[in-house]
């Protein structure tokens, strides 16, 4: 896998591998169906403990982002992720709230702002039809 | 004050106030040099503990947002928010990440992603020239 931890950072560890695995599937190295690592060897892959996987995990399983299943382990949701809805669109809104109202005090255009929307959206799709 | 605390929420309550002070700030509710209520003060008016409105100051602060004088009291900053540099740019982007590559795996294009982002500059900037 291609996890890259900041230890130094803000970020919770266990946020920064649920966003490093969720940023794996949009990117779709990590395919519908595809294994994970079950919690004792990612946890001792990159030397974190064993209950910081297991909270990554949890959260990712609630989020419909992975199935965690008894025999077979931890696979990306076969189904794909469950798409938007009116939830998830409320739950965005309130994310980006802050973002936007910091990046208004700070005199980030609007325009500045969509532009580094789209090249993160190229980042995560590019090349993709 | 325009503070609305979800104690039911996920967010970190100091988190919630930071927010809306920023959403206050762009929203030019709150002009620069305008005072803020003491820490005790807004922490009794709106039933929180001292130290989350403390925490929540001090976070303002360090980010250029307010202005703490021991004798003239907490205010917004007088010379107006410091403009975004290369660092605040690249924690914006690294915020950004997880909600667009989130995004993309709930099926949410980037044409929708960035009208969502454009009517946000619209509820904090509508009206001003």
């Amino acid at each position: 896998m291609f996890i890259n931890l900041d230890f130094e950072s803000d970020e919770p560890i266990y946020l920064q591998l649920v966003h490093q695995i969720i940023e794996g599937i949009a990117r779709r190295d990590l395919r519908p169906g595809e294994a994970l690592p079950s919690v004792r060897s990612l946890a001792s892959d990159i030397g974190i403990n064993l209950h910081t996987v297991n909270k990554a995990y949890q959260h990712l399983k609630q989020d419909g982002f992975i199935l965690i299943h008894r025999q077979k382990g931890v696979v990306i949701n076969p189904d794909g992720v469950p798409k938007a809805d009116a939830s998830h669109k409320s739950q965005l809104e309130k994310n980006l709230r802050p973002l936007i109202a910091e990046s208004i005090c700070r005199d980030i255009s609007e325009e500045e702002f969509l532009m580094l929307c789209k090249s993160l959206y190229k980042t995560y799709q590019g090349g993709r039809s």
